[in-house]
C-alpha cells in the first residue's frame, strides 16, 4: 500500500491553510471572487508535485518553497476561472463558477488577480534569486502554452478530423506543461542541478498528458454518482478526445451517440469501444507515458519522494474519478 | 524647447521594432490576436519611463533593459484587451478591439498570453538576478492593483456619490501603479539603490495619477477631430470623474448633460464648469501631483534623463490629446 493518499492529504491541509490565510481572509469583493474557486477544494495535486520534486533533489527543501507550491495551485485556478467564462460552464468543484456567482467582468479580473499573485508567491520562497528567476520563466512559459492549448481545444470544437498528434499536442499544452512546470519549479527552487530539473520537468510533462487522457476515460467509464460529472458527456457532444480519434481511425461510427444517452446506450458504446480495442489502445498510450516518465526519474537518487512521484504517475492513470 | 518629443519618437521606434520581431512575426491565430493591439501604435510612454529611469540611476543602462521597457508596454496592452471585453468597447487605437475582431474567448486568451510574456521579458534583461526578482514582484503587485482599480471603476458606474478620495484611490490603482512600476522597474534593473528606486516609484505613481486626471480633462475639452474620441462622453454618460465630483461638491447639476450633446451644449457645459472654478481646481490637483513628483526626482544627480522625466510629467498635464 502506497503512502501517497496520506501524503496528498497532508499537502492538501497545508495548502488549504495557506489559501485561508493569504486569499480567503482578504477584504473586498474582488478578493472574495478570486478566493472563491481556490477555496472550493481540489486535490492540490500540483502543489504535491512541486513539493515532492523539491524533496527529491534536496531532502527537506520543500519546507522552504511552500509558497511556490501554492503558486502552482493559484495558477491552475486562474486558468479554470477564465476557461469557465470561455466555455460558459456554470458549476465547478460543486460551487457556481466565478462569472456565474458574480459576473463576466469580475470573473476576468478574479483570474487576472490570481495570475499576478502566482508570480508574487514564486518570489516569496526561501530560494536563491537565480532559481527564482528560472522558476518565474518556467511559470510564464507554462501560462502562455496553456493559453495556446485552450485556444487549440476550442478550435477542435468546429472540426471532426483532429488527428492523434494534434490531440496530444493540445493536451501537452493545456495540461502537461503545468505539471511539467510544477515538477521543474520544485526542482529548480529545491536546488536541483540542470539534469535533475530537466528530468523532473519531463516527468511532469508526461504524467500531465497521461492525467488528461485518463480524464477522458473517466468521462466515459465512471457513473455520475461516483465522478460528480455527467457520464459520457464527451461522447454526447462529439468531443474530439483520444477515444473518439482512435474510434474514427478504426472506422467506428460514434455519431449515433451524439444525443441524450440512457445507461444502456452508454454501456453499448463502452462495449463497442472495448471490442474494437479502442479503450485498450488509449489506456496503453497513457501507461506508456507514465512508464516513460518513471525512466526520467531514474537519474534521481532513490528516496521516499522519488517513489511517491512514481506513485503519483500510477495514481493518475488508475484513478476512476 | 524640450528634447522630449524626439526622445519619445526614438523610444517608440525601438519598441515598435521589438514588437514586430517578438510578437507580430509569430505564427498562429492566437499570437496574431495577441499582437493586434500591441502593433496598432501608441505613444510607448511606459517604455520611455522605464528607460529614462534606468539611465537616470546609471547612465547608459537602458540599453541592457530594453526587454523590460517592452514588458511594460505588453502589460499595459494586456489590461486594455481585457478592459475592452469588460466594457464591450469596439474600437481602440483606430482598430477594432481584439474581442470584436476575433471573439470574447480569444480576447481573454490574447490578454493572458501577453500577461505571461511580460514576465518572460522582464527576465530577459541583462540585469542581476536579485534585481529581476524585485522587478517581477513590482510588476505582479502592479497587475493585481490594476485589477482592483478596474473593479473599483466599474463599481462607480452604479453610484453617484463617489468621493474625491475614492476617485483618486481608483486612479492610483488603475493608472498610477503601472507608471510607478515602469519607473521603479527601470530604476531597480538599472542598478539603482533603495532610495532611488523608491523615489522613481513615487515619481511614476504621482505622474500616472496626473496623467489620468488630464485624460478626463481632454475628454471634456478636446474636439473629436483632434482626440480621435467622442468629445464629452464622460459628461454624457454621467461618469464619476474628478470633474463631475468637484462639480457635485459645488452644487452644479450636470444631469442635464446626460444626453446626446451638440457642440453648443458642450461649450455651455465647459463654460459652466469654468465659471464655477471646477476646471481650475482639477487642473491644480494634477499640477500639484506633478510638482510633487519632481520633488521626488531631486534626490537623483542632475542629468539629461532626469530633466526628460520632469518633461514627461509636464507633458502629461499639458497635452491636449
Amino acid at each position: 500500500m502506497s503512502d501517497l493518499p496520506s501524503y496528498l492529504e497532508s499537502v492538501a491541509k497545508t495548502i488549504d491553510r495557506m489559501i485561508d490565510r493569504d486569499f480567503v481572509d482578504k477584504a473586498g469583493e474582488l478578493n472574495k471572487a478570486s478566493a472563491h474557486l481556490l477555496a472550493a477544494g481540489g486535490k492540490r495535486l500540483r502543489p504535491a508535485v512541486v513539493m515532492l520534486s523539491a524533496d527529491a533533489v534536496t531532502p527537506g527543501s520543500s519546507d522552504e518553497i511552500l509558497q511556490a507550491a501554492l503558486a502552482l495551485e493559484v495558477t491552475h485556478t486562474f486558468t479554470l476561472i477564465h476557461d469557465d467564462i470561455m466555455d460558459d460552464d456554470r458549476m465547478r468543484r460543486g460551487v457556481p463558477t466565478v462569472h456565474t456567482k458574480w459576473d463576466m467582468p469580475t470573473g476576468i479580473l478574479a483570474g487576472d488577480v490570481l495570475y499576478a499573485r502566482a508570480f508574487e508567491h514564486i518570489c516569496m520562497t526561501n530560494s536563491k534569486d537565480d532559481a527564482k528567476v528560472r522558476a518565474v520563466k518556467m511559470l510564464a512559459r507554462a501560462c502562455a502554452d496553456i493559453c495556446e492549448g485552450q485556444h487549440m481545444d476550442m478550435s477542435f470544437e468546429h472540426r471532426s478530423d483532429v488527428t492523434e498528434g494534434e490531440y496530444l499536442e493540445m493536451v501537452r499544452m493545456k495540461t502537461g506543461v503545468l505539471y511539467a512546470a510544477a515538477a521543474g519549479i520544485g526542482a529548480v527552487l529545491g536546488g536541483g542541478n540542470v539534469m535533475q530539473v530537466k528530468a523532473l520537468y519531463n516527468f511532469g510533462l508526461n504524467t500531465g498528458i497521461a492525467f488528461q487522457i485518463q480524464d477522458d476515460l473517466i468521462d466515459l467509464l465512471t457513473p455520475a454518482e461516483k465522478s460528480g460529472k455527467d457520464q459520457a458527456s464527451d461522447l454526447r457532444e462529439g468531443k474530439q478526445t483520444l477515444i473518439m480519434i482512435k474510434a474514427r481511425e478504426k472506422g467506428l461510427d460514434l455519431k449515433k451517440y451524439q444525443k441524450d444517452l440512457s445507461p444502456a446506450e452508454i454501456n453499448a458504446a463502452i462495449k463497442e469501444l472495448t471490442d474494437a480495442g479502442v479503450l485498450d489502445e488509449v489506456q496503453k498510450i497513457a501507461s506508456d507515458l507514465v512508464a516513460d516518465s518513471n525512466r526520467h526519474l531514474s537519474i534521481l537518487p532513490p528516496s521516499k519522494e522519488r517513489q511517491l512521484l512514481m506513485d503519483v504517475g500510477e495514481f493518475f492513470i488508475t484513478r476512476s474519478y
